[in-house]
């Protein structure tokens, strides 16, 4: 067995990682103290399976997720494949059990999810997430106790500043209506662009929204090739800015064509916001962001994202929003849903560089 | 998407399990009282990515596990597959990081492997495991330790009763080389039928050993076509009985003819008793059982099983054994190892069989 001619080379898998041990009792910590705050909340664990059926996954999260699933067979030869999230496991499970998990529900996961993109530091393809989804309930009061929960969450593992950021596909979803963008491969492509803000700036945002733009690297990023007028008008909502929650709110509906979405949206809105007042979610821990959209397709209302500010750099360290028709893919009839989910291993990476962690002495990584 | 015609099937993979939080909440349980027991001992957490390359996990396990291997391809086309136990990463680690893991090194792991066999009730593919392995450690002190830690945690989790049953390869290695056994294939096939005794009963393994025979379902069951006087002398072997673990390594001797392997492997098994003796195990506790073969190639030394006598239709719990040449595979220096692991899924259904959780509400598989 010791012949050199016949070694095989130990080696990890490129964007996957090896945990040696002071990282996973840091991980093992922060997981504890986030699993007391979901019990707390009154949220019990359900676990599923690594693996699904390839139709349970296929479409669920959209191209994007499709594009990047790990995919294999059954000994039966059935198409199967990982898991990209624990949202979508969990619609099938609310769909097949209808006697045993009976709504409202309130459960978390913790678990790794697998994703076959382009591997970059801190983006791993296997990667763990602690997800809190509910079940059976529409009122925007369940948003913002996740918001609520989620701030407790953050400050459980030490996270020194942190920020929830909140928007509302139904706000987009207006002012897409409202510029008269109304095929959905145009749309997704603007949700995608407009997203970026944060990451790229207006002025890259103007250029993709229009003819599109060369990037640092020289690749092309395709345009939209939106008109000049409708540019304008989709960056003065997504630059919205404003002192509190109410303030962005009304600089949104500034900002909107009128409309019984935006109506609707902006009421849910507002209603969002007394929530978290009401809950004590301060003007800094919670923020209405225009411009924040999320990749995945299957949101539906709220959208959140938790970001540090103190390592910007880390971007969005959990995320989440409300799924209302999910579960539609499965059953005959609607489950409203809305969930967040914590993206452990960004999170660890951002809290040891701000020293909230002992100093990563092993983390190995390909 | 609520279109009946366009409903996917909810519906779980055949051999997988969804686990309802009364399940989650019982094996949360048992893996924190293990987990407690494992750090008593001094062990240390390390984890390793559920995939792995091909060449790092084929031929690891033997043939069995290669049959077993769930395969797929990273996007970059190389051949992949999931991990189908948490020894061979671990050999791997070693191998890969001589200076972060100096050894001597005792880790544990807890998490799901996946092997494509053909699953029965209580045999499922993606099960967990939880492990303990002491790398650069020759000694079987450590073996007995291990026999020591896995008692400890039997009571941990609430086990009425338990059994360590130990054999060693080198004992069986004696009686196939005094039997003249000594073509790999054919030492295989008879280590996996002797390992068979206390499921068929030693009618069935004298068959096996012989011309073969045809199984209840009315499958051929092939023979090794040993020839009568071999037969016996190994069925000899494997029915030795005693009262105590001494008496047992006494009656092993008689059974077995005299050589160096045979004299080496006696006294191994003689310095494990007083070992276990002075460690406080019981003669009920861990016995010396000479069928005992393990189904994995890599053992060299001890191995071990776990067995609940008031639940013996749910098979071993556990298993493990002293394997000093799988590092050799990645590294051209050996590193002496063993292990120990416990089969989660089929624990938590023994322990809820016995009473000693609470009754199953919710456990759903397929």
């Amino acid at each position: 067995m010791s012949d050199k001619n016949t070694l095989v080379e130990p080696r990890t898998l490129k964007g996957f990682q090896d945990l040696l041990p002071e990282d996973v009792i840091a991980r093992k910590t922060a997981v504890a103290g986030i699993e007391a705050v979901f019990a707390k909340y009154g949220f019990v664990p359900l676990e599923t399976p690594a693996l699904e059926h390839l139709d349970v996954l296929l479409g669920a999260g959209g191209e994007e997720t499709n594009k990047e699933l790990f995919r294999l067979e059954t000994p039966e030869e059935e198409p199967i494949a990982l898991r990209f999230d624990h949202t979508v496991p969990f619609a099938r499970l609310l769909a097949q059990y209808p006697d045993r998990l009976k709504v409202p529900v309130r459960r978390w996961a913790v678990g790794p999810v697998w994703r076959a993109d382009k591997p970059d530091p801190g983006r791993f393809r296997e990667f763990t997430q602690l997800d809190v989804d509910v079940a059976g309930a529409q009122t925007v009061a369940v948003d913002a106790e996740l918001v609520a929960l989620m701030c407790e969450a953050m400050t459980a593992v030490g996270a020194p500043r942190f920020a929830v950021l909140i928007n509302n596909r139904r706000l987009i979803d207006a002012l897409l209506e409202g510029c008269g963008i109304d095929d959905a491969p145009r749309q997704k492509h603007v949700l995608r662009v407009i997203d970026k803000l944060a990451k790229v700036g207006v002025d890259a945002i103007r250029l993709e929204l229009g003819e599109g733009r060369v990037d640092a690297s020289g690749d092309l990023i395709p345009g939209v090739h939106l008109d000049a007028g409708t540019i304008e008008r989709i960056l003065g909502f997504i630059a919205v800015n404003g002192a509190t929650r109410a303030a962005v709110v009304d600089a949104v509906e500034q900002a909107l064509p009128e409309s019984a979405t935006a109506t609707e949206a902006l009421a849910e809105m507002r209603e969002l916001d007394a929530c978290l007042t009401a809950l004590g979610i301060g003007q800094e821990q919670a923020l209405f962001q225009p411009s924040l959209a999320r990749g995945l397709d299957y949101y539906t209302g709220p959208v959140f994202e938790i970001t540090l500010p103190d390592a910007p750099e880390f971007g969005s360290v959990g995320g989440g929003g409300r799924y209302n028709q999910l579960v539609e893919r499965f059953l005959d009839r609607p489950i409203p849903c809305t969930g967040f989910s914590i993206g452990l291993d960004r999170l660890m990476a951002a809290l040891k560089h701000l020293g909230a962690v002992d100093e990563a002495k092993s983390t190995t990584q390909a």
